[in-house]
């Protein structure tokens, strides 16, 4: 997908809202279990009831993995699902990949090709090569981790002892990689005092933002800090949506935990047209 | 795997070589691909052959992912396939995750409880929270990037500016998490110079070291400078071995091949209760 069509999209449906599809055998509603593939059962019902308020959707691949090739198989139909029925929706396989040269293309090929996401997160430990592969996908994203919501985030990413922050390196050296228009980046929520950095380094790339929700983020300072002139944020959640309920009612308390979002979206960006 | 019998595996074998199975359905020799899963049977071929000269294998899940649920079910049996079978080699899955607490505990699940491998590689990026889980599992264990073989390497792992490397930082905080004896690191052999200083951080972890081989390192100086009391080094060599041949005599020429380095490393082996 073209950025632009992401842009056009947040505009029209008044979101920047993503769909974090964390889906877990243990936490979904009981009544599902019976179901032949439940993961899939839950992932569709929860697309098919969200998608006007969402504009991407974020499948975390560890939660298929743990199923083996089962939970593969279901990984699979949930994408071809949403590319056969919303294919306006931008998909992202939050699979944190990352490997030499000619294993990262093995990657690239598995997400981009064999199962036509739009994008992927990609750890940038390993340098240019491991995330060039990915980059040179045309109308493909790859977004890269620079600084996470997670505790540890502070253990290598920010520098505690006054030196250069490592995910500024990241941001600044990844724009010299062959065709890094193609890029975006994982920026953390729970940091979202640091987005004005990130912003000085790289104004117009998207960025992805969790731990807004579960994890603790505020949204209006989020937006405030992280907006560009194509809005330029996508703001996760995933477990404060799929599982505010998980009874037969669960639809019904998604689908008002994610209008909750939403509508908080749509006064920010009115606001910014005002 | 309890560390100790590796070890001893590699004092009886005589070898401290790693069997990496980059299995791609374009390099196997043709007449492997009338079988019904072409990749399993070249894999168990390998392993038949080689498993006298070798102690590990390591499986690179990029290779099995791209061929989707299909290839994922070809990575379950070569997995269940070794420790049915040789139960003594110590396994890698060269998988390079790592995520936030919640999601690498999947990761985690994926490979030491589902696949039943001993070993992960892991992107040390997000920090304590991210590899924590993996560290959890008894007898597992957890082999993080350190310094990698790749170009890359030197965009953010080693410091160009004089100040402190971030392979050295990870490999010294790394050892303040909880469980850290569960610890192996990824050295490359391209820079065995560098083995020096990563034995004086981590005297007492196993290093994996790809890169010997095709990418051009050296093996007896990689075992001079990465060698403790307990060996603590595997030598991985994937390409170089596994397509050695690539016709019907190919398990002959890979077999010339693996041997070559198990003499070298016999040699090594005895020279140091010389």
């Amino acid at each position: 997908m073209n950025v632009k069509h992401l842009t056009d999209q947040i505009i029209s449906k008044k979101s920047f809202l993503c769909l974090g599809l964390d889906s877990d055998l243990n936490k979904i509603p009981k009544h599902l279990l019976n179901e032949v593939d439940p993961i899939f059962e839950f992932n569709k019902l929860l697309i098919d009831s969200l998608n006007n308020l969402i504009v991407a959707v974020k499948i975390n691949t560890a939660f298929y993995e743990s199923e083996g090739s089962k939970g593969w198989k279901t990984l699979e139909k949930t994408i071809a699902y949403i590319n056969s029925n919303y294919p306006k929706l931008f998909t992202i396989a939050d699979a944190k990949r990352g490997d030499i040269g000619n294993t990262s293309d093995r990657y690239a090929q598995a997400f981009f090709k064999h199962m036509e996401f739009d994008s992927i997160t990609v750890s940038p430990y390993m340098g240019s090569d491991s995330v060039e592969p990915f980059l040179q996908y045309e109308n493909k994203n790859t977004i890269i981790l620079g600084l996470t919501s997670n505790k540890g985030a502070t253990d290598f990413q920010i520098d505690n002892d006054g030196s250069f922050d490592l995910f500024k390196k990241v941001l600044l050296k990844s724009k010299d990689w062959k065709n890094s228009n193609n890029l975006m980046y994982v920026i953390g929520a729970t940091k979202s005092s640091f987005l004005k950095d990130v912003r000085k380094i790289v104004p117009d790339n998207f960025l992805l933002i969790p731990g807004v929700g579960a994890q603790g983020g505020d949204l209006e300072e989020t937006f405030k800090n992280g907006v560009n002139k194509n809005i330029g944020i996508l703001v996760n959640s995933s477990r404060s949506i799929i599982y505010a309920g998980n009874d037969k009612d669960f639809l019904k308390k998604s689908y008002i935990e994610a209008k909750r979002l939403q509508a908080e979206m749509n006064i920010l960006l009115d606001n910014i047209n005002a």
